[in-house]
């Protein structure tokens, strides 16, 4: 199963903020089960959140959104998608008395940028937000599940922890394990890694970090990861190949030290 | 003018490594006078690739790529970038040169995943890498810029850095500042946000960022930006748009308090 991640935000692209939302949305869904396939920052201009959404949904199971759910100007993410996805929008009851018992109780009223929150695709499912104001959205679409979820991390996590049971992918679980080797160059280790994927027949996949540069003392960070059909499996993949590796790397230290 | 972010490798979209090099690159060519205007993230692949940097180059002046430029099997940017946009490779005798160099110090000889690295689209530059062996690349085309750096972020930083004088929009200036207002909800700022952008007539761009929880004693940062012909003039339309907001905000907690 196919995820993207579509997160919005001019300060995203403008580097003023780091864009931590997609690292945790990317390793959530990734344990979740999901291939996350691609990633799009947009800024908060209706046209290019129209654009992102449509890429996203056009090759994904799954589409997590973060970013533009609040009460402001620029916060235009559920409008955008609908317009795209040629939804209607509505006040959502549920959305509203949410949003409306957050305020009360603070003796606040619905002002038109508060209820704002509550206009959603018809046939969306607000998701409780246990930190901010705005809900969260859960939205099918052609057999495609799109999640809407504000940009304020300690509330996008907050929700998406809350629907993480009901995205997991049956029967498809992953594992991540790495290893650190030392005075062996990338370069040097590239056959290896090369090598130890084909004999795997595509069940593992290697990646290696350089640490520390290349020439002088190389440290390498050596990842590898499966996915199967249960962690136990998963693991199994993994820790073969890490024994290759290590195997293989001892070797090479041995002809270098004589 | 234009600039997009290209960011390649899997363990971005897994959320293995938060994105540092985005926002860095986004700053950098923020500062530069560029509007960054989207950012993709593909996987180590040859068709992801391939199909990112089509979208970038088709909306940009400039494209900013990195990741994917090392010895390894994953390491493929370069030769995708060709591939896509229909231009053929060759060994670049000034790139191969920086390589040897850098291998020759250390009594180490060139191997064919080593030599891959000088393997460039005609017509390219290579940016020497003064942290490491890939060298960087800039490419012109069809009137735009391409700038191909490593993943590793120390070698993205200095490549970049080496190259800012040369990217930079003439007459072009950015300037941001920010405040942080207690005790009134973003949504209660909202329309002062919405009408200060309205009275700038577009020169300013005001953005809220909740610090803490919207209900229990609000922390608001409003960040306001501006870009103009010097850096002077960005200046005076930043502190202008601030002082209206801090009169305001002055305004909204005196009513508060009575």
């Amino acid at each position: 199963m196919r995820a993207s991640i579509l997160t919005i935000g001019n300060e995203l692209l403008k580097g003023r903020t780091v864009n931590t939302n997609f690292s945790h949305i990317g390793r959530v869904l990734t344990y979740a089960g999901y291939d996350v396939y691609r990633g799009i920052i947009v800024r908060d201009d209706p046209a290019e959140i129209s654009w992102g959404i449509t890429q996203c949904v056009g090759f994904s199971d799954l589409v997590v959104t973060s970013g533009g759910l609040g009460p402001t100007f620029d916060d235009m993410t559920v409008e955008c998608i609908s317009d795209a996805l040629g939804l209607s929008l509505e006040t959502n009851p549920e959305a509203l008395s949410m949003i409306r018992s957050k305020y009360l109780a603070q003796n606040l009223e619905l002002t038109p940028e508060r209820m704002k929150m509550a206009i959603l695709p018809r046939g969306s499912e607000p998701l409780p937000n246990p930190v901010g104001t705005a809900p969260g959205v859960l939205l099918r679409y052609r057999g495609k599940v799109i999640v809407i979820l504000p940009g304020v991390p300690s509330e996008m996590k907050a929700i998406l922890d809350s629907i993480i049971p009901r995205l997991k992918v049956p029967g498809r679980s992953y594992h991540e394990e790495s290893i650190i080797i030392e005075g062996v160059m990338e370069s040097a280790f590239a056959p290896v890694v090369a090598e130890e994927m084909k004999l795997s027949g595509g069940s593992v996949y290697i990646k290696s970090h350089p640490v520390s540069f290349e020439l002088n003392n190389p440290v390498l960070e050596i990842e590898v990861s499966a996915s199967a059909e249960d962690e136990a499996k998963a693991r199994e993949l993994v820790e073969r190949a890490l024994k290759h590796l290590k195997d293989r790397y001892e070797e090479i230290r041995g002809k270098q030290s004589h």
